[in-house]
């Protein structure tokens, strides 16, 4: 399947509002989870179903929804309908390949992003689509798959850590953008870490594996950047936004979020060329291989090829070779033999094939 | 002929308006087909030529108008007439080889595209000019050639599903566009798959075949994105025009359709620049198969040629060479000599040849 | 001569104003031709000096007025006090190695431009350049060289057909930049048919008179490309200057002069990159050259070596070579070189060297 | 560890505010100074706490506080309480892998760039943070090491030298900055030395040491580019900065920055082009080194093994070879073969070859 | 001493204003010279010392004081305090490794420029700073070295001939950077010329000095655009400066100005890219040749090693050849070497590789 852009066969022509899950893989059932908090009071609930879960939501409180699993569409459009988000967005939440964007209406704040985690095991970087949605009194995230990822966030909540419980809830919509564009950081540099290590293999060594691993590297490295090139056009929208949904002092923190994406995009860029110059240094080491393979062809050749001549004069089997019956003819051919050999190397050497 | 840029010959110095057929291929006759609907009425007819088509327009309902074939002037100036179209865009429809771009006038919108179709059979991908035309109640779609294009839509429409039936002209006006710009996504989708299905294949293969394809994909991917980027700026265009034939309840769905379209543009570089990697990689495996072989050149040469030479000296004819009398001669010259080719052996095997 | 910056030696330190003629060649008179028209009258006088063709200039019509020739500074300043022209203007017509630009002043709008010519034979390109100004009731067109470059437009306006005579002087002002626009697109699909004549080519043959073929193309594209990008930034002033010269009726046409100009810039864009991959795609066949010559030498030298190996041992003159003297061991000798050069024929139709 | 981003593997999920050093090295303690000048008064105190470094203030001087280390937190926050520094910019300031940019706030302009130091030992280039942060009679330096580099400035306080005693913070503000960009030059000057010295051995020379050479200032240059980059950002915001911090005296200086740094800029782009000018230089002339093998292996492959094969034909030891019994047939052969020699010479030196 | 950045060590941490010589030579002497003129009066004197120099001074006239050498600084800085000019100007005028710019103030307009200077006999390009003052009724020239750059101009003015003497001294500061701007199409023509001439040669030939011209005009070229691509940004920024020192009827020609910065950029562009081109020309010849000498090589060796191991066979002592004892086996032999070598020969034609 492609890696770069989700098959989308069955779409074409589709009404828009139809919602089509075209996700990595389902899990079997959705799961949500309010978790609902102001300075003092603290309550999380954990629902399978959408109705339930809307309960517990509370009118003077700051409202966490997260729901994990997109694939039941009934249960998706059950929340959208409660907090009035529209059927186009409602579409782009379970439709899993959009672009990340920011759409601005009148209740609501949405913004699509991907968050990328990052597999040791095979050196590789998935994407998986998170849709953040602030209103008011809320933040809603949709995740394709159950993760770890903001378990942090969840501790410090819980434990009233930080400045999470006294803030609005735009305060912690921004930790989770936070939190997604730190995961950046750290995918860039565990893929940057790997190819700074090939640095110093790539000079000793022409084996093919390298040259795998360069385009590995290569292909990770552009995976990552089409998750955050477009995050950094939606943290710039953020900074320039006039949603009177993120308050003054929320503002210094959106716009640390923007230098952290543009930070990201130059240190990916770094990388891009450094992996560049590893390919063109590979090449140039594969040359240099191929010249010594040829030196040492050409040493021999050179050499012996004269040298197995002059033997093969003295092979001839005429009635009248004067040279043959001199007594010490062979001796003296064999010191011919050597001294061109000698002057050969000496050639050689001069011009530094040897 | 040229597929980039159809032949223009008999164009040069010709007044505006003065119309030219370019396209691929004529179809015998032109088709007209009026869909005329509002929420509870829907007709639909089809006629040869436009005068009849023109009778069945109703003036208080949406009518869509689809023409298939464009090499009949006659009956498309008539259209032109009825609509109040310019020359100049009477004159763009006919001549196939426009850019895409949208002109704006006091009653019309008049948008020109390429619709791709990806073939299968060769994986190759075609593009026919569409031209759209959105007027207060009507919308009007001119096509190079007879297609099953847009019968998702029209089955739809017909059948009253969605939201067409209940909207004005300008919802259908984007469900086209819509459809187009789905068909775009797909037809990269087809030959992003033939450039990753290729990755695996490029870093066992260095068959001419390989290169051959890989030429392929950047080719047809260009020839996409020659349809694409200028669509991008149509749908910018269409994004913040200010004609009021767009309803601003239609706006947030125009606005998709960018997302859509630079989503579409990043994916295409993408693949463009994988498939400047393969090459790459192409390029890199040929030079490590031609150290192969040289490699293994080189070992035969070294191991044998100096042998060789060991045999000729004792095949001279001189009177004295000592050694030839000797009674092992023979098997200690054997020993050398496989002494000798062991010690190449191991010299090579050093060297990471072998 | 340098042909991509013509000679401007004795410019240097020159007043602005000094008019120094640096064209390609010079004719041996300037030709002086004026055509003035309405709807009803048509009037058309060619003179050798400027002073007669000036009294045939017509007060209440459209007087186009053409000058072939530019070197008789004499005759061109004469023309340029008529109508008001700067000495800067009067020097930039006269020495024609200017960029591309635009010039409003009070009376007039100066549009210089260089109009290209595809020399079928040679398969080259080249530029004159052309001077224009439109004022309120006539064109001024100063050309390099005598050509039939606007004949279709002359044949019109004699014959009354289109627009031209029934509108003002700005649409024939208009009607002469698109025939250079036309022609543009011309030489772009002139060269642009040999580049992708080319294509299949490349893949079977290696040449050289290919790799000098392609550097040919690359260059008249480059040679194009000079003219039309700074002719792309003049269309756009023209659609965005407010010059009260160009009527409201005829700022569509302008409009799409410009979309001419884009798509001319793209197309061109599109042949350079296939130009590029022809290159490439020429560099890799070399490589895969290389491989099979590589190919051949080291199975021919991987067989024979080894067998004239043998040969030569039982070449050597012991006294005591046991095989030498059984009865069969030439026939033996024969079976294992037979043997081992089907071994090593089979190793390389394993390795595919076959 | 990744050079090009520091770690920052425990920070994913941390509140901001949190402050975690991940620089370089940790000094033992940090080191306080302070220094309050007008034009007659001077004073410098130096504490190893922020406490008693906070009392040696002046209110009617202009003060110049100096941090070096930052891992003691405590100590950071607590001169960032007595300035009124916001929690996200005392993060910053002890996350010294921030990108260089600015901050305004009400009371203070807060700068981060790098210090880069030139290490000649090794041809390498270093990075430091350093915060600067302007107040109106105040400025606050925190350096991640103890370094001589502001010397220079400091001795001309002392010895009341120049403008700075004269003038306001802003100035002093200034002067620091102006000292970085001048280090910028310096550093640039001494890797580009390094490259302009290559330049002339890369044409003698093709030894694998060059190669490394030329990737190492490829990457010191890379790693030099990353600071001044964003530092050019930098001054081009504090140009257009409006803040009442920077008086209309200094502003020449602040543009004078800019342009300095721009020509920074412009220069790291040159060193960059001519160090891959430098690549593809080795690159060509490995390919002429192979070809020179080549011409080596071929001439002698050519000359003597045909030669060989002339003296195998006369060493067969068939019953009839007329040739063997005519008395000069020896010499006859030498003949044969010396002119075939001859002429084999001849024709490598019509190519070229020799 | 790196060509492309003088050398500031010594300029770290020096106050602004501070100024330091880092200039190509110094002349033992500077030079002073005005020249006062209206339309009637016109008086030149030559002094060698800034006081006696400003004593000549003209109110009612136009001014023009041309200082060739920099190194006296208090000479300078006696000019400096005169005209009013800020220190950090001075320190600019001195220091002449200035990236072109304009600094605008309340009485002086100051512009840095570089003039380039083409030495014909070794095709290098040198640069000297210009500094050009232009005040209410004078113009400064400041110019590291002397040199006959502006004489044209002078004879100009004694002898009244063109606008000069009739103009203010706005148009004399025009007359010189428009000489300055036509001695860069000259030094830009000088080495295109080079350039396109190397175009026929590359192909072909392929000895190593062609490549070490290449990448000679690649420098001299890139040398070239460090001092024009920022003289474009000063033109633009005269072009768009609201100075009253720029008097209206002066505009247009500054606008000349910028248009013909902007054709030497685009053609230094050109021929950037045509060297590139010959340089890729050179390797893919480079690989041809290669490949004709592996050719060379191949055929020498198919051939022969084949016949040469046929006689080896004949060369065995093996007591029972049966072959050897036949009469004619001689001639067979040769028979069927010949025949075998036309085999190969055929083969190879058919390859094309003869």
């Amino acid at each position: 399947m492609a890696r770069f852009l989700k098959s989308r066969k069955n779409l074409v022509g589709q009404a828009p509002g139809a919602m089509t899950f075209i996700g990595r893989k389902k899990m079997e059932k959705p799961r949500f989870r309010i978790m609902s908090y102001d300075e003092k009071n603290f309550r999380e609930k954990e629902t399978v179903d959408a109705a339930s879960m809307l309960t517990h939501l509370q009118k003077n409180a700051v409202n966490w929804i997260n729901i994990d699993g997109l694939h039941d569409h009934k249960e998706i459009m059950e929340v959208g309908m409660a907090f009035n988000l529209s059927p186009l967005v409602l579409e782009d939440i379970v439709n899993t390949d959009q672009r990340p964007k920011v759409i601005e209406d009148d209740d609501n704040l949405v913004v699509f992003l991907k968050q990328l985690t990052y597999e040791a095991s095979d050196h590789s970087v998935h994407a998986d689509q998170i849709t953040l949605i602030l209103g008011e009194n809320y933040v809603i995230s949709f995740q394709e798959e159950v993760g770890a990822f903001f378990n942090t966030i969840r501790e410090r909540m819980r434990q009233n850590v930080g400045k999470i419980r006294t803030s609005n809830s735009d305060y912690l919509f921004y930790r989770i953008i936070d939190t997604i564009a730190d995961n950046y950081m750290l995918c860039i540099g565990a893929i940057g870490e790997l190819v700074e290590e090939n640095e110093t293999n790539i000079l000793k060594n022409v084996n093919k594996e390298i040259i795998g691993k360069i385009y590995n590297h290569k292909q990770e490295i552009s995976f990552i950047r089409k998750a955050v090139r477009p995050a950094k056009d939606v943290t710039k929208s953020l900074k320039n936004a006039e949603s009177k949904l993120i308050h003054e002092s929320t503002r210094p923190y959106i716009n640390d979020l923007d230098d952290i994406l543009i930070h990201s995009m130059e240190t990916i860029e770094i990388y891009y060329t450094m992996i560049g110059d590893q390919l063109n240094l590979y090449n140039t080491n594969l040359s240099n291989r191929a010249n010594d393979v040829m030196k040492v062809l050409t040493i021999f050749a050179a050499i012996f090829i004269p040298l197995t001549f002059i033997a093969g004069i003295y092979g001839t089997n005429f009635d009248n070779v004067p040279e043959l019956h001199y007594k010490y003819s062979y001796f003296i051919m064999w010191g011919v033999m050597v001294t061109l050999a000698i002057v050969m190397l000496l050639y050689f050497r001069r011009k530094k094939w040897l």
